[in-house]
């Protein structure tokens, strides 16, 4: 961390001010005396800085970091890729793009079941779902909750593929112990008492970008987990708030090679979500895993018209087969194989 | 809600999909057919229906709103200002300004203690102070928690001012049971299940508007706290993200007479998290002010420099003591009295 | 279009207007009578219709525009895509995939020729380099101007690659009479007097888009320069502006297709500005690709740390070999072909 | 300007690249040695040292600008407010607050003249006027421009008030002669050929901020007029796009503080564009006025239904005398006084 103090500062005054920085951080600080600014240099682990405090200091013109803030996420101290695997070909990351697919809601046993079917027979490697579901008005459909979640474990007793649901509430955690791999939607990113619990569980999770969140944010939050405890987290890029309304969100695509360059962890994009658009998930899942995506989460729905949510982003399954195979097609190229069930 | 369909459509497919807009809405369909296209208005409650489904059907050229998807926080049905009063002058609403000060986080028990005293001297009706911190890294200090109500409930032994303080988590809830007003950050502004658990309360809740949140977003949080029950909420604007660096967040002052034209809710700024620099938080207080505004939360601290979060955005008692005064002598021209504690 | 009337205008108010629409804008106007609202229904050519005068009636609730506003750029009524076919194999569009490259800025005879030697030798099938700068700083190098654009054409004449170049006025259209390609940037997207004048020229206008622009505008300000008897326009994607800041701009790789969806011109994505960085450059080009982009604009110098612009988004020639012979791996894959020159 | 070295680079790749950085740019290096980093200090005038070409520097890090690139705008150099006085009470800067009111377009000569009697009557100082507008489409009404100009100095003929008036190209300054206050609207902020011809003139320039430009841009678009040998410049913020479909623009409010720190330019807001809507105007304009701008820019249309453009916006000349009359009443509250003309 680099400290430029301002114009007029006496010896005296950087040498307190260093020492305090010392005696607070357990750092070490190197003043450098030039003619018009006097800069100091920060030592040792500064993740835990508060750069703010810092900033409000009256003799400090700016400060800047140099070390990232985020350490189990971080590339640099684990070069080697994370991969999830959950067994039967379904995996994440490691040279594999898994397709996670499934509606956006469930709604009952039979749509979840056939879409499962389907997808799986398509190419999916994990089933997703909706049991607990954001929405923003209080009166709009808000999911089948705890019966959701029977729903998807009976439709993964049907066809094997693992399970991702999302969790809104550190209450519901005792009803998600059967899932495979926990969701984190994008409203709930920064939500860092969720974030803790999940710390603890011993469940891979998939955490996704907020609408306004940097993909530092985004590390940062991965840290919140790992640092409890749980190393197994998946980062999401699912679109982010610009000023654009063709599209429901930005899909930002360059997140994807900076997240791989940065962190270690699996990054699947959600081209869904990011467009809002069915028509546009096909071009954007192309443009993912050129960008170096390790998987995809697909929306896909039986009869998107009746969709309880999000039934404009919801592929039906037959474009999901054509889609699903287009990747297969593709993934070579970029060398990738697809996660393919062994259990067929 | 009128719908446009695409040119080409049949007279049976639109009876079709008016019959079946009117059994699963509950709403009547009328359909106007044109030269080159046919529109559908729907009449009657359409809070509920879903716009995307209906987006997401092939006939469908696009779908608009006509009507506002927010009820009990609209002040269409609800004419008359919401006045939040909490006794010997604390009052927010119905022509009172009211200032909420105190520091970004409770860090000891002179510290929050001395700032009450200090702030309530100077003006404010109502205490501030986090002892739940959300903090984007992992390694940050992250408040005080349960002592820190503690703390806060000893300074408003002390001074009587009510105290506003954050939760974070639902399970917090029985922690908050002798809070008088109940704060949810701008990171939870979508964190339906608190939300929720909130709408059972007897107590204000202060909503702080999200950094990526539209207006209408906020009014519809505010709608899930009062759907459940509860129709004391306080509307907060903080600032926005946009792509200018030179404040933390941008704040968007068209918020406040926009909310006060189509809700009954009391509206406050916080000049301090918008803006993150001390000397902004006077020219923000004022602009606020004459927008329109019912209230202000400004960050005090006794130690900028060694603040535990937050420093650089928020004053001294000094400089609080100075901008009170300011607003004193400012409110009147806008109509609005200055909200004072009548235990002094 | 379609407006929406307020609740409680009359038959007369109702007949009054629509005459004075038909009359002041040559269309129809089909008037649909609700319970709660009126709703009116334009018809013939609605894009001269100006959208916000009819907003500022009292009677108005709402509008919306169901035809799009622009009409030379559109699909609809030119569903062949437009190919831009300079000879020798420099071809946009038709199932080519082009690439544009070379240094931001023209430095010096040598550095221009050596470059275009370099990309022509490892695939390019135009030349680009900038003679007139817009820089954000006055003090900063402006370009070298009319002897700039002299030097292009003498690296055009050693490789018989067309040259594609930024104009920033309409006063030095005279000079531009040589140059194969002119180019509009993003901070003149919508000088709209410049728009006017490319219009009357017989050339290719690569038109990139602005910062802040939608989708939308950048079809609008196509449609100026070929309402003006120009119907040879490239639309360029180049990143917008977000609250991220770890790229220079976000990429809005969900434009590629979507322009490619409404409008029958070519598209092609510019990597190197849209990331700010060099590394980033292959990546997202890659993406480019997969969403369907009919070429790449890439930054090329042969002593980035001395560019005189932009050094940091620049590749070296032999990074750009590299990501040259990546894209001539990738394209096929994808149902293109790359643009060879047949002249080498 | 401070530059971080990634670790790892010897004293020789130190004093080398010192030794580059001294002669390219005039400015003396100092180098600090650190444990794992080296920083190297630049001092000397660094406006013109080119970030990005530093940044492309295999060995940097990082590069933190300390120094504000804007010289001539700046408020280090130049203590004083810069005051533009056009005579006869139409004074901005220096304590006075300036009303600038006009239709968006001008239409026809008892338009423009009728509004400028009637504005002038209620307290307005300078008239505003489109004569050449910058319109989204090419098919929408372009203004009258060169007898549009003609109009407008016949109103000011007949009430004595200074014009203000957009120019959009270089070509067009000819026509512009006898304007008083030469505008350069958001689109054109950095058209900087268009900056550099401004700069030569002898005529206050009104800059407005463009749509996405940030604060520190629009004082480099100052710096250009100014660099050229223009002193007379007035910023003028508009409101700046972000995801927030409530208002046509985000009024950054903040921009007006910051602003008058760090220059001695007048500021002056446009609430009218900032907002789309009528309503908002006074409003806004209060918190402009508490938030200390030197003016406003209002939108008056004597029949807002059929403006040619902008209706929306609008106030009729009844309304504007009301929210003259309450701004007057406000000013003095801020320590301003109200530019009265004094030719009545």
């Amino acid at each position: 961390m680099i400290i430029v103090l301002k114009p007029g500062v006496t010896r005296e005054q950087v040498d307190q001010f260093s020492a305090d920085l010392e005696s607070r951080n357990g750092v070490k600080v190197n003043a450098w005396y030039g003619e018009h600014s006097t800069v100091l240099g920060l030592l040792g682990d500064t993740a835990a800085v508060d750069i703010e405090s810092i900033q409000a200091q009256d003799m400090v013109e700016s400060v800047k970091r140099v070390q990232e803030p985020y350490k189990k996420s971080n590339r640099k101290f684990h070069p080697d890729d994370t991969v999830i695997d959950l067994g039967n070909g379904s995996v994440l990351g490691g040279g594999k793009l898994a397709i996670i697919a499934g509606p956006c809601s469930v709604e009952n046993e039979s749509q979840i079941a056939d879409i499962a079917a389907d997808v799986k027979e398509s190419g999916a490697a994990f089933l997703r779902g909706g049991a607990f579901k954001p929405r923003t008005s209080p009166y709009a459909f808000q999911g089948l909750r705890a019966s959701g979640l029977e729903l998807l474990r009976h439709a993964r007793q049907k066809t094997g593929l693992p399970i991702v649901t999302e969790i809104m509430s550190p209450a519901h955690l005792v009803l998600f112990e059967d899932v495979d791999i926990i969701q984190v939607g994008a409203r709930n990113m920064q939500n860092f008492e969720l974030l803790k619990e999940l710390g603890k569980c011993d469940k891979p999770i998939l955490l996704k970008r907020g609408l306004a969140n940097t993909i530092e944010e985004l590390l940062m939050s991965a840290e919140y987990i790992m640092a409890a405890g749980n190393d197994q987290v998946i980062l999401c890029e699912r679109g982010i708030r610009t000023f654009e309304t063709m599209t429901r969100n930005t899909l930002d695509i360059s997140a994807v090679p900076i997240l791989k360059k940065h962190s270690h962890l699996p990054v699947v994009v959600d081209p869904s979500h990011a467009s809002g658009h069915s028509w546009l998930v096909e071009p954007l899942a192309m443009a993912a895993i050129a960008a170096g995506a390790d998987g995809l989460i697909i929306e896909v729905h039986n009869d998107p018209p009746h969709a309880l949510s999000d039934g404009a982003q919801s592929v039906t399954p037959d474009q999901f087969r054509r889609i699903s195979a287009r990747i297969g097609e593709v993934v070579g190229v970029f060398g990738k194989e697809l996660s393919a069930r062994t259990d067929r």
